[in-house]
Parts: C-alpha cells; sequence; structure tokens
C-alpha cells in the first residue's frame, strides 16, 4: 500500500520518520528534522523541506551522507550488502549484469574516484518510468565527472542524492509523474529526428526546413491534434499552431509556445519543453471536456535559433509582423536560398504577411523554457520565475600592441595586447558583478599565432553583455568600452571593436508574472525569481503583447546547447501543473 | 673639402654652429646646444650628445622639429622647395623617379599619416654606402608604420631623424664607415643563401646542414682565408673555425664568435653580426702585420636555434664537450636523421668528441650579437654592454574551469578558465616588473573552440620567465606558480602545467664585461648595462670558460627572428671599433 501525504502529515513523529526510512541512504536524521514542518501540501513541499535540511546541516554532515552511499556495482554490492532500496536501482540499471571488462573499468573508476574526492561516486542511476540508464551512459557520466573540480563534485553528489531521494519518495507514496512522463516521452520520439550526419552519430540537430525539421513539424501537428486541440496548422514559415477554442466564439486567446529547431548536436529540451508542457495541459483540458473563457494557441515556433540561416527568431518574428522578406535571398552553407527552401517544404512564401498577428485578440504570451543554467539545480529548485530576458550586446574585438622578442623587450617596454585583454577581462567581472542580474563574458580569446617566446603584438576577443533592462545594459556597455579604451592608452594599445549584435530587454509583465508566481506557490515549490540570460521567443512576441516566462531546472550545471543538457520527468510533471494552475487561475479571473 | 673634428672642437660657437648647418632640418638650436659640450672625441660622441639636446627639450619642440620636415616625394619636392640635403636623399632613394601610381600612393600615404599623427613621415632613405632604399621598401615601411600607435611613431620620426643627421654627419666629416661597410656587405652576400622554399620567396632561412647551410660555412671560410686568418676549417658538426695566431707559439687564445644558422623567415643579423664583427677586426690587424700575444679564434658556430633538429646550441655544445651523441638519431621534418645529414655534408661523425676545448688554453670567450630587442634603438644608443644571460624556465598550461552559457550563468557562479588566466597574467607583469631585469610573458593564450556566448571552460597559455640569476629566476617562478595555485583555489579552477625548458643565468665574467665597459667608452659612446633576455651561444662557452658580450642595436624596435631585424654599417663599425679596442687592451694588460 502506498503511503499518502494525510498519513504522514497526521502520524507521530517517530511513525512518520519510519513512514520515510531510506529516502536518504542511512540518514533518517534529514527526514526527522524536515518532517518538523508538516503539515506538506504536496510531494514537491516535502522534498524541499529535506533539501534545505541537509543544506543547513554543513559540510561534515553533507559529506558523512554522501560516504553513507555504497559504490556503483562495488564490494558491497558483489557481496549483496546494499540496502534494499540501492540493490533494487542498481539493478534496474543493469549494474549487476556488468560485462567483465565493464565490471573493471568501474572498479578503476571507483578506486580513481576515490581517489581523487574522497566519497564514492553518486548518481541516480534510475530514469523516467522506473527504467535504469543504460551501463555505457552511466559509465561516459562516471568518467566525465571524474574530471570535475572537487567543490563542484561534492555539490553533483548530493543533487544526485536528492534526486534518488526523490524517486524513492515517489515509490513510496506510490507518486507517478503521469503528466510528466508522457511530456518525456514526446520528448524522446522528437529527437528520433535529427539532420543527415548528425542523426548518424547519435546527435541531435534540427535546422529550419530540413527533412528532419519537417518530419518534427508532422509529428508535433500529429499529437496536437491526438491531445485535443481544435485546430492545428503547419503555417507558412512552418509554425505549427494549435488552437484551444474559448468557451465562447468571441473569447481571446492566451498564446503560448516555443521553439522546436535545435542548434548543432544540441540537447533535446531547448523550446520543445514550451511545446509539450502546454500540450500536456490542453489534453487535460480537453480529456475533462474543460472550456474555458479563453482560448489557447500553442505555437510550435519552426526557427529560432539562426543555425541554417541568419536571421533568427524567424517562427515568432512572422507572428509579430517581423518578417523580413529580404531573409528570402538569404543562402543557407549549400547555397540554397530560404525562399528556395521553403517552396520545397511546401510553404506558401506569398501568405506569410498574413501571420501576423493582432494583439487586440490576444490576452498575452508564457513560455515554459529549460533554463539553461545553473540557477535552479544548485539551489535544488525546480521551477524559476522570469523576470525579464535580458538586453544584450555583442561585440567582436581586436587589441594591437607590438609584437617582440619575450626576453630580451623589458617589461615597461612592452606592448603587450593579451595583457590590455587580460586586464579589460577582469574589469569586466568584476563590474557585471556589481549589478544585479548583469552578466559579462569573453567567450573568444585568443593570441593569433602565439608563441611562447613572443610578446603577443595581437589579440583577439569577443564581449557578450547582458543585463535586465536596456539601461542596466547601456551603463554595463559604456563602463566596459571607456575602460576599453583607458587601458589602451595607458598600455600603448590600439583596439578595435565591433558591435555584432544587440537586443533590447524585455521585462515580465507584472500581471503575468504574478500570475507563475501565484501558480508556483500552489504547488507547494518555493517562489524564486530570475532574470533569463538568453534570448527566447517570448523576446518577439513582447513586443506586441504583455509576457512571462516560467524556467524549469536543468541537469548538469543547467548545460544547454550540448547533449548533456538534462532534466526529469518529475519537474516537466510540476512545469504541466504549474500550466494547469496557470490557466485555472486566469479563468477564475475572468470568470 | 671635409670638416675635421679638431676644426669643429676649435671653432667659435657661431662658426661651429655654421658648420653643422642642416644636419638637423631647419633646426640649428639643436647642434648649438650640444657644442655646449665640446671638444668631442669622436663623431659618435658628437651624435649622441645631439641626441641628448633633443630628449631633453620636450614634446613641443620635438613635435616642431618633425613637423620641419618635407613630405616624402611630397609638394615641396614638386615644388623643388626641399633643403639641399633632404634633395639629395630624396633623389638616392629614387623618389624623384616614380611612377604615377608610386606617387599616387605615396601622397596617399602622406595624407592618411598627416591625418592619423598630425605630422610628416619620416624614414631615414639613404643606406649604406650612399645608396638609397629601395622604393618598394619605403612604401612598405611607409605602410607599416602608419599603423603604429601615435607614441610609438613620434619616437619612431625621431629616432630615423637622428639617423638622418648620422648620415649628414658623416658626409661633412667625409666618415665613411669602411669596416662597418663591409661588414653590412658581408651579411647581404651570406642572405642570399636560403633554404628551399624560404629562397623563392626572398625570405631567409638557414636551418642545419641544408644546401644553403653548406654554402654558408663556404663562403665564411672563404672569407675568414681572404681576412688573412691563419688556419681555417669546417669542424665536424659544421663550425667554421678560423684561428689568427699568436705573438708566440705557445700564446693562449681568446675566443669569440657566434651562429651561422637562422629561425625561419629569420634576419640577416642574428648570430653573423658576432662572425662578422671579429673577422673585419682581424682583418685589420693582419693588414697592419700585427700579432698580439694571444691568439683569436673566431668560431662560426653552425647551430644555435635548433630549428632543424630539437638539439639547440649544437655548434657550440661540441666544443664545450657536450654534444650529446644522442641527438644523432633525431629525425628532421622529412625523417632525415642528424648522422645522415652530417655524413651527406661529409662531416666525420666520429670526430666529434675531439672537438671538445681545453679551457686553459683560452684567456675567454667574447660574443657580438645584435640586441634582439628595443632596449639600445629606443634610448639611441648604438651599444650595449651585457651584464648576464637571463636564467629562463618555460611552461605551457592549460586552466581548467568549466564552459557554460554566456546569458544565464550568474557572475558569482562560473569557473571561467579564461578569466583565471588573465588574473595570472597580470600578476605575473606586475610581479616580474618588481626584479631588475627580470621579464615575464604569455606569449601563448587561447580559448579553444571558444565562442561568444560560452564561459570559457578551458584556456591554454604559456609561461616565460626569465631573470639575470638563477637565484632570481627560480623566485620569480616560485611566485608565478604560487599564485596560479591560489587563483585556480580561489576560482574553482584546476591546472596543469608542464615545464618545457629551463636554463640556467649566464652572469658576465666581470674582469671581461670592465673590457667591453672601457672599450665602449674609449670610442666615446656612453655606457649602458643591460642583461640578454635571449639565449646565446656565450652561455653554452660559460660553462667552460669566462665570457662576456656586447650588444649592437637592432633598428625597428630590435625586433628579430623576423626579416625587419636590421641594424646600420655606422652601428657595425662602431662594434669593430669596440672589439679591435678590446683586443687592444688585452694585449697591453699581457704586455
Amino acid at each position: 500500500m502506498a503511503l499518502t501525504l494525510e498519513q504522514l502529515n497526521a502520524a507521530p513523529l517517530q511513525g512518520a520518520v519510519a513512514m520515510l526510512e531510506g529516502v536518504y541512504e542511512h540518514s533518517p536524521w534529514i527526514a526527522e528534522a524536515a518532517l518538523a514542518e508538516r503539515p506538506f501540501a504536496s510531494l514537491a513541499q516535502l522534498k524541499h523541506a529535506m533539501v534545505r535540511v541537509l543544506a543547513a546541516a554543513g559540510e561534515d554532515a553533507q559529506l558523512a551522507l554522501i560516504r553513507a552511499h555504497p559504490e556503483l556495482a562495488g564490494k558491497a554490492a558483489v557481496s549483496q550488502q546494499l540496502t534494499a532500496e540501492s540493490t533494487h536501482e542498481q539493478s534496474k540499471a543493469g549494474l549487476t549484469d556488468c560485462t567483465p571488462e565493464e565490471f573493471a573499468r568501474i572498479q578503476q573508476l571507483n578506486q580513481d574516484y576515490n581517489t581523487r574526492f574522497g566519497f564514492p561516486f553518486i548518481l541516480a542511476v534510475r530514469g523516467p518510468r522506473g527504467t535504469g540508464l543504460p551501463r555505457r551512459e552511466i559509465i561516459e557520466t562516471f568518467a566525465r565527472r571524474l574530471a570535475n573540480h572537487p567543490d563542484f563534485e561534492r555539490a553533483e553528489a548530493l543533487r544526485n542524492i536528492h534526486r534518488i531521494a526523490e524517486i524513492r519518495l515517489n515509490d513510496k507514496f506510490g507518486h507517478e509523474p503521469a503528466l510528466g512522463n508522457d511530456v518525456w516521452d514526446w520528448h524522446e520520439r522528437l529527437a528520433q529526428h535529427s539532420d543527415p550526419g548528425y542523426a548518424e552519430q547519435g546527435q541531435l540537430t534540427v535546422t529550419y526546413l530540413t527533412d528532419a525539421h519537417r518530419a518534427c513539424a508532422q509529428r508535433i501537428s500529429h499529437w496536437m491534434r491526438e491531445s485535443g486541440f481544435d485546430e492545428v496548422e503547419i503555417d507558412a514559415v512552418g509554425n505549427v499552431v494549435g488552437r484551444y477554442k474559448p468557451a465562447t466564439e468571441d473569447g481571446k486567446y492566451l498564446m503560448t509556445g516555443s521553439h522546436y529547431d535545435t542548434v548543432r548536436n544540441g540537447g533535446k529540451y531547448d523550446g520543445r519543453l514550451g511545446i509539450f508542457v502546454p500540450m500536456a495541459a490542453v489534453r487535460e483540458l480537453h480529456q475533462r471536456g474543460r472550456r474555458l473563457p479563453f482560448g489557447i494557441e500553442v505555437v510550435a515556433f519552426a526557427e529560432e535559433e539562426g543555425q541554417r540561416y541568419k536571421a533568427t527568431f524567424l517562427g515568432s518574428g512572422a507572428l509579430t509582423g517581423h518578417f523580413d522578406t529580404t531573409w528570402l535571398e538569404q543562402q543557407d552553407a549549400d547555397g540554397i536560398t530560404m525562399r528556395r527552401a521553403m517552396e520545397h517544404a511546401g510553404l506558401c512564401v506569398d501568405d506569410i504577411g498574413k501571420l501576423r498577428r493582432d494583439a487586440a485578440r490576444y490576452l498575452g504570451f508564457v513560455e515554459v523554457h529549460i533554463e539553461q543554467g545553473p540557477v535552479l539545480t544548485e539551489l535544488d529548485l525546480p521551477l524559476g520565475i522570469v523576470t525579464s530576458i535580458n538586453g544584450s550586446a555583442r561585440y567582436v574585438c581586436e587589441m594591437i600592441g607590438m609584437a617582440s622578442h619575450a626576453g630580451t623587450t623589458p617589461m615597461d617596454r612592452r606592448r603587450d595586447a593579451a595583457l590590455g585583454v587580460a586586464e579589460l577581462a577582469l574589469y569586466m567581472e568584476q563590474r557585471a558583478g556589481q549589478d544585479a542580474g548583469s552578466v559579462a563574458t569573453m567567450g573568444m580569446l585568443q593570441v593569433p599565432g602565439g608563441s611562447i617566446n613572443v610578446v603577443p603584438g595581437r589579440c583577439t576577443f569577443s564581449l557578450d553583455l547582458r543585463a535586465p533592462t536596456d539601461v542596466q545594459r547601456d551603463a554595463l556597455v559604456n563602463d566596459v568600452m571607456d575602460r576599453l579604451q583607458t587601458i589602451a592608452q595607458r598600455r600603448g594599445l590600439q583596439y578595435t571593436a565591433e558591435l555584432t549584435m544587440q537586443a533590447a530587454a524585455a521585462p515580465s509583465d507584472p500581471a503575468w508574472q504574478q500570475r507563475w508566481e501565484a501558480a508556483v506557490q500552489a504547488l507547494g515549490v518555493p517562489l524564486f525569481r530570475l532574470p533569463s540570460g538568453a534570448g527566447h521567443d517570448a523576446m518577439k512576441l513582447h513586443e506586441i503583447m504583455p509576457q512571462a516566462m516560467l524556467f524549469v531546472r536543468g541537469l548538469n550545471s543547467g548545460i544547454s546547447h550540448n547533449p548533456l543538457e538534462s532534466t526529469t520527468s518529475d519537474d516537466m510533471e510540476l512545469a504541466v501543473q504549474a500550466f494547469s494552475q496557470l490557466l485555472g487561475q486566469l479563468a477564475a479571473e475572468m470568470d
């Protein structure tokens, strides 16, 4: 019999502790301390209470917890001394069926890892629907994490312990994240379509209007119909648009969605999560035969990443009336114009102008997106409320000094281009750190043709500066550019700085942001606000209607534009629940 | 009738000023102020007195002097309004014979240069023996200097003005640097031999035992015989050894010399100056039939640069008994072993061991070398005394952080590898600057595969650390390495640092250094001491006998390992005179 939250909330403390036995390996004190916060309104709330107990317990207690875990396929597993939970998990992951080579490899990794970090390697090896991670993936992750910094790896071990606890709690409470699992499966199936050259290597790449891209559109449109959308169409730029009608014909629409194209060798969730989460919520409405005072228009945008053509936000841009027809003559790397690619895909180029939406017919735009950053995962929070999509400016620069002999040029007679850039890099870091929400990055840095014994005469670098408002961004840009000039002057250097991109900030609409906040709080999930450093389709819709975004935690430090991008079906479930809450609140407001 | 220094020294001030009329364009005040220092013992002393007057005159006076000069092939030239001196110089350089295209190009350069710097382009267009620089070279130099920093270019204009004054003074005093001109010509002729693939492009590359290298040896041996050396041979490693015998059979030898191999696409003077300067001095002795109480052994070392094989200082190493026979099996890029290359060149590999010199039969080793650095040229000094050949250590390093999204990773959650390296670079600069004579360089610096919107996860870099003593170098290395560790720890980064080279310092022998100092002062040239940042053959000889070096000014900021490496026949003349002085002093000491 599965536990219920009511039972847990009602039980005497030691009884409740016993109910949570084994959730944290050999460490009942975590549950015991968390239970002081009863009653819990949701499993999510209980989980986070335990996360906070461990965070507050200090490093010694955290290390003790980590060390209370068995090695993967280690001695304890071989001699059958694991807890029941660990045995179950390691067996699901097939770790009891290793080949001799795999077993030997894991033993070596265990040894190396323990030597390096002083604690065992911990990985939540159970995937969604109780399946185990493939052994190959476990071994690859093990090897990759061996190279991490010790501080980081300790935090990563704790995150995995919390994920293990989440899965164990789900088992105890008979909680299956059914909506999250479906969302997970849609991502998995859509990721089977990938462009030639990438598909063969198991990499995900879906660029505008390739065969794989068109197959994705077709599949999404099929799932939308299946989910109960009243109207589904692939529009003139390849957006897949599903409409779930309002209760009355004259009802306005809430627009939502995100993009289904990807970067090259990207992740499965970037963009797509914002299509499938609302799709699952609409399916719930449809299955319950429920209509709201407003319609829901879910748009799977055809293009956001600007990979095949230089035009970005092409899908959302068409809806805001910002599709630039000169883009049609842009050529891809094979010389194929966008117009030809669109005609080849059977899109009606002449109808693009008609895609422009009349903002008066919409309540606003909301977008769900994987965070693509480390904030939520480092705070062990599943969801975050976006306060603004940061404005940004990008520069490609070169510092020019004078190359000279590293041995014979005294320190005070140098015009070292790289040192000028180093000074700017540190200023940029310090200056961005002064602001709330600003970030500054020198992502490209190189002394071209540098030699060990030559003082750098040139140094190329890039600047990527972002802030939650345009005013804050402009102040950051001005300060960094002023400092660049000052440094160059003082060091006798010259420089070039070319602005290659500038995007306005898109602050969230207060009312819509507040709706997301209420939705998240209703789930018992702590409220956390953060700016979005990356651009999103919501940035485009911002030009014609109010918007606000919800972020979902990404694993692996929130890595994105990378195959390691990941999240869990539990977090997906929470996102669907939050979206449904938002719909419910809005309906209540309008009643 | 040419002037004499005696006339100048004896004349009343205004008469003397009149004698020096036109040396500095429209600016008699320079000569007038310098004449307060009469009597002058040498032209070199007079020249430097005028250099000091201008240096002390301040920026306004310097700019006025620069602006007193005509443009190259400019309006004044066209309308024949130049001074007699300028007309002569511009015509020698063929600037009066420009093609229409060249003329148009020069006019455009004049205009761009004036716009950028606010003064006319000044270049000493007369080469050695009164020849003019080729027009093509003038135009290339013009275009190159247009890109310089304004501060640097103002100094470069003044340096050219001093060079023009030097040539004009030579004319007035009928002073022809005859020895310097011969040394100049030897360099020119030797530079006609270059390795295949470089020769065709007009580039100078002479690597160990190529056809060009063997032709150089042959030519040097020929010139040595012609100059009156008693014994000349190409030894078992390809060194060309010339011996000028002592007055008595049992006399010891002074060894001198430098290398005749080059780096790829190198300069004409690196190494070779240290062969030809003593050769000219010995020729003087021979022509006067003079024998000294000691013999002179001039060695043109076959290999110093380590270009074809990894072994460096192969030529001087053979003389100190440090030829490592395992080197013989090293292969070049084409798979040819050193042994095979030596046999192909007819060298007696078995005799290499016999090349080892008995230090008891030598007084010491001196070496003349182009500075390969900016110190002398920036101080307008033709010669410098080397205090020590710096000890050095080189590292190739990598900083490892964690790549993440530039937009979504807050500043306080980054593990930016490049910022850690930037911090180290600035520390390294500041730390080396604390020492007298230490230098530290990060010559290689790169974020591999960096993207504008990705926080750098890796950053590769090099460190080249040098100091006049091993103790000072070790302290520098330790501090930089400690800081590397501190930075990595604080920023949560990891790193690797591989020591790829370490060389002990070779302080000059005090007695020999003092002989160079006396020799330079005897010429009326100001005394200036500096460490050598680069390694030299003297470093190897240092292992078995006392040594000291003399540096000769390099033009173009002292650039080396580059076709722009340059000096003048006047500086070469002074070097030969200094070398002869040193021989004379030593003879006097021994008498």
